[in-house]
């Protein structure tokens, strides 16, 4: 492994050598509590500046890792993540984490087989629960916690979220429940100031101020210093005055109201005064909030200038932080199209949830800043808000990952659809992700979209597609429309056959293969070695998942006698079942019949070819697949 | 209609009629606004009465409505509903809306082809957007507002929340969103201290402090006056002079830190003063909350004593409050062998969403407090919450409508299935609910359970099933599981097929009938019509919907050569299709084969005997689809 972080000459290589002396001995977490406190800086220096090398070359979440050193560092000393349960919220911050606790080597970071880029149970004990989506963690905390409560253990919880994962309803959920539940439970709010996006909502603003406001701070102190003694547990005078003075005195915040003892804001790059704070917050015996602020970015200038820009990188440059590599994907394509939409229709509107950048959509927001709604991450919210303005009149159109438009699963049935509302979806990240891991994968979609009422679904293949797709959803449909796109750029297909809810994009005679989105150049692919092994394979791309055409699909295996049908998707619910059901319905005999899809597990991290290897989604397997299948039945 | 209130005597009716002279002239909301001030209580009492006299006849949601009949009159006050806005949350409070909107009739509320329990905006323009999901109502509202300025319309934009809702972390994202928007809004909080159970959670804590901080209140009378102009907008160095004193002096709550003005807390038995409130709000030109106090099931003794009992309820006797019908269902006898369960294993716990009466829990929590968690409105903190316990070795059971476990969707892949987790899913209300209408029908659940990696789903028929498949949930079965029952009792169908994944429950030769739930009575029905009519009609009872085991079903329409799968389920991911997919791919081929489900459409409230008629899910409609299909296909 290369550590130089400003270049591969020697000389940088044996300074960083040299520099990573403390690391070096770090093999677990007890071996950050041996540490004397005056190493710790040091120790996060190295941290840091392995967490720099390793990501320029390999990719990753830079920034959000780079803010949250000192407080990792700090978290460990306290507590013991091999018996105690820390639960991170969304994630993709524990790289920090991950190197205190045994996976040092970073060199395989969200490849297939290698370290996953999100906490995971399976990878290590240390890992108290998986994480990817936001807000769920103060609510995974407190079941544990009252789990260790009614079985009579004596381990510790804490949860550490960030101030955008907190704009998720979820928290806000688990928080007033947690707040009255007086159980042992401490919460660790890394607040940033920034989330993904800068901080959007009344909740970022409650935040400033809560991070800004002197005298609150000088009171709490002088309040503290009286009030609460250094030893757990308070006496129930001590108590009574302290609510008696609360009620009528301290400006009180959210978190004093939901029940928790608020203490904060303490500065998240000093770790012995986040140690002190998470130490006295795990002994006090009840919820306790601690309010840490920490800077996205820190201690590398092209992330703290532009922390957005490195929450989630490919490779970089670690001298300048200029990106090794950038192209035209299916967001950059998504984000344009629809910002020409809205230059020909003022009644066409952009929303997303905390992932402007990542749907593609900061060339909207520059052109049109009062049609751009960024919510922040809830969207719950963000699906119902959508709803109420395709009541009244506009054309919202919601960009968001797959993976995460999950949430607004309840919004889509009963806010959109039950009134057959115009409200478009733009699915990012449909199908296989790849190297963020089973959180993030797309896999799920097709399958509840197709159950809201009215949904269209269109799945382009191409630029093209998405471009003509997007306006048809946009312009021309009624009710909900979805059009679900795959991360990255585009592969063999390159047409356009969107005038078509299906279409052949090759002739054969032997089978026919059925595939859409990113699959269908897989498809393509093994028509191409079939046709080398002898067999003419005909390909349907299918445009529109929902509801399905069938005319065309039933009059190709007519002819050809055989279908596979490839979908990088989930089982239940996938295309290929349909079309079987409708082959069977309409009294079709076919020779062989083969649905290939993700079954019904959990796909992990790994490069996107690697999965769909994996899985049997490659063209090389599809091939395989179609003679097994004609072979296995020609020879029964 | 009979309009007597504490019984059937002539007396009592001309009493009543002489009474009902306002509402009589009520046509539409501008008689409402018409009246002189000093009319409103008596407009009120009259209300209150022909709410009691009617529910007491037909069942529905009373307390909730008691409780708001004084605001909903000065909401119609101040608010125009033929153009401007006003959004309900949950909305089975809308009975005194619907009056004073042109629906006086309420005698067929909630039957097919009557008046809707629900805010329907098919049903009437007042109806600003269907409800029956909670905390959705400030989103919707604030998407309205935002397309009013878009479009630069000038109605006004309400929405009207309960505490319970405001549990609920929607409505948290909306107000986080809605608060720093800035846009014209007003939300009516409508706090009765209760949402459906008694207040749960560090938010009903916090309301109920806000309630009673006489000091505060006091200040915020004197701020007002002295800082705040009768007319619309403040000018900027008011405002600064406001900003700073709040920054510095007043106690701020959750919804000033958000950015709203707050006014409160109102006593909303009093028309005229939630009338002047409001109507302040609407001109203010801001996001304004008015908190506004009420009292569930007021004046009505029997509904003020026990608010939850009358929540939603049948006929009653209006003199006593005593249901007219009571019966085990299967509610009731989940939540006996939840207790049974609990009694044998200590580490069962039970977990609800403010729906312990619904869901049949009360006899647990009186057994097990310490294991009872109601949440409040919080589908998505309880599975994540249910996750959290089960990682660390309780096994929780999260007891919840279909229709309402669609919020908790991303928490079931993400927090349970990523990691295999043992959370059982307690699926009350699956299939057609009825008389509750579009937005409470549990017809989506087969479909998004199934797409939930890992997740077994058992479909009990009898009270008898519903026992033995909920012991092996909880007792026997790992990983995620959901044991979904309808509504209401059982019917044809006595017995216990639990033992095996599907049974057949009755024998034939020339059809094969498959289906699970309820509608197992309607097949078993038409096998019986059929019967009289010449065809021998095999009966397929699916027990476990996920994972399907298709060897009964392969051998016995191999037998017959022919399937009609009834579901009372929406089309997308129903068994049926993967009944005919997996036939299909086995190369049997049918001479006929149909799926009666409720297709991709929206259905609407009723009786569900009437419902299951309209959709041709009733026995007789079944024995005529199959006639139809066998003769179709002989004759084609």
């Amino acid at each position: 492994m290369i550590m130089g972080h400003v270049g591969e000459t020697s000389f940088v290589t044996d300074v960083v050598r040299i520099d990573m002396s403390l690391l070096d001995n770090i093999h677990g977490p007890e071996d950050v509590r041996a540490l004397p406190p005056e190493a710790l800086d040091e120790l996060c220096r190295e941290i840091r500046e392995y967490l720099i090398s390793t990501l320029s070359e390999r990719g990753g979440h830079l920034a959000s890792n780079l803010g949250s050193v000192e407080l990792t560092v700090a978290l460990h000393r306290v507590y013991d993540t091999g018996r105690d349960r820390l639960v991170f919220d969304v994630g993709h911050q524990c790289y920090t984490h991950k190197l205190l606790t045994g996976r040092k080597d970073l060199s395989t970071l969200r490849e297939l087989g290698g370290v996953a880029g999100f906490p995971r149970p399976y990878e290590s004990v240390h890992d108290a629960f998986i994480a990817g989506h936001a807000s769920n963690s103060v609510s995974v905390a407190l079941g544990m916690a009252r789990a260790r409560t009614a079985l009579g253990a004596d381990y510790s919880v804490a949860a550490l979220i960030g101030d955008g994962a907190l704009n998720g309803g979820m928290a806000f959920e688990g928080l007033s429940d947690a707040g009255r539940s007086g159980e042992p439970l401490v919460i660790v709010l890394n607040d940033n100031g920034m989330s993904i996006n800068e901080g959007v909502g009344g909740l970022a603003s409650m935040l400033s101020r809560m991070r800004t406001r002197v005298e609150y701070i000088r009171f709490k102190k002088w309040y503290r210093s009286t009030f609460i003694p250094r030893v757990p547990g308070i006496s129930s005078a001590l108590s009574r005055a302290k609510s008696w003075l609360k009620e009528r005195i301290i400006p009180e915040n959210i978190f004093d109201d939901f029940g928790f003892e608020y203490i904060g804001p303490i500065d998240g790059h000093n770790v012995r005064k986040v140690e002190n704070a998470v130490r006295w917050a795990k002994e006090y015996g009840a919820p306790v909030l601690v309010h840490v602020i920490t800077k996205k970015g820190k201690g590398y200038a092209p992330a703290e200038k532009a922390p957005a820009a490195f929450h989630g990188v490919g490779a970089f440059d670690a001298e300048t932080g200029v990106p090794k590599y950038t192209g035209e994907d299916f967001s950059s394509v998504f984000g344009r199209t629809l910002t020409e939409l809205a230059g020909e229709d003022p009644t066409v509107v952009a929303i997303t949830a905390a992932m402007k950048e990542g749907t593609g959509l900061i060339g909207f927001q520059e052109a049109f800043p009062d049609r751009f709604f960024d919510v922040g991450i809830a969207e719950e919210h963000a699906c119902a808000m959508a709803a109420g303005m395709a009541a009244q009149g506009l054309r919202p159109v919601f960009a968001v990952y797959s993976t995460f438009l999950q949430r607004s699963y309840d919004m889509l049935i009963h806010d959109v659809a039950l009134m057959g509302l115009h409200v478009v979806l733009g699915v990012d990240r449909a199908g296989i992700v790849g190297r963020d891991g089973e959180t993030h994968q797309g896999v799920f979609d097709v399958a509840y979209l197709a159950s809201v009422p009215g949904m269209k679904i269109y799945a382009p293949s191409s630029f093209a597609e998405l471009r003509t797709m997007l306006r048809r959803a946009v312009l021309e449909d009624t009710g909900p429309v979805a059009v679900r796109y795959p991360r990255g750029g585009q592969g063999l297909f390159l047409g356009d056959t969107s005038a078509e809810p299906c279409a052949v994009v090759r002739e054969g005679s032997d089978v026919t293969v059925a595939a859409y989105g990113a699959e269908i150049n897989e498809a393509l692919t093994a028509a191409q070695t079939l046709e080398e092994a002898g067999v003419s394979a005909e390909v349907l791309k299918i445009n529109r998942l929902c509801p399905l055409d069938m005319q065309l699909v039933l009059a190709s295996v007519k002819k050809t006698g055989a279908l596979l049908a490839a979908e990088d998707t989930c089982a239940a619910g996938c295309v290929g079942r349909q079309l079987l059901a409708a082959v069977g319905r309409e009294g079709v005999v076919l020779r062989a019949a083969r649905l290939v899809n993700l079954g019904g597990g959990v796909l992990e991290h790994g490069a996107p070819e690697k999965l769909r290897e994996k899985m049997g989604l490659d063209g090389g397997s599809l091939a395989g697949a179609v003679l097994e299948m004609l072979h296995g039945k020609d020879q029964a």
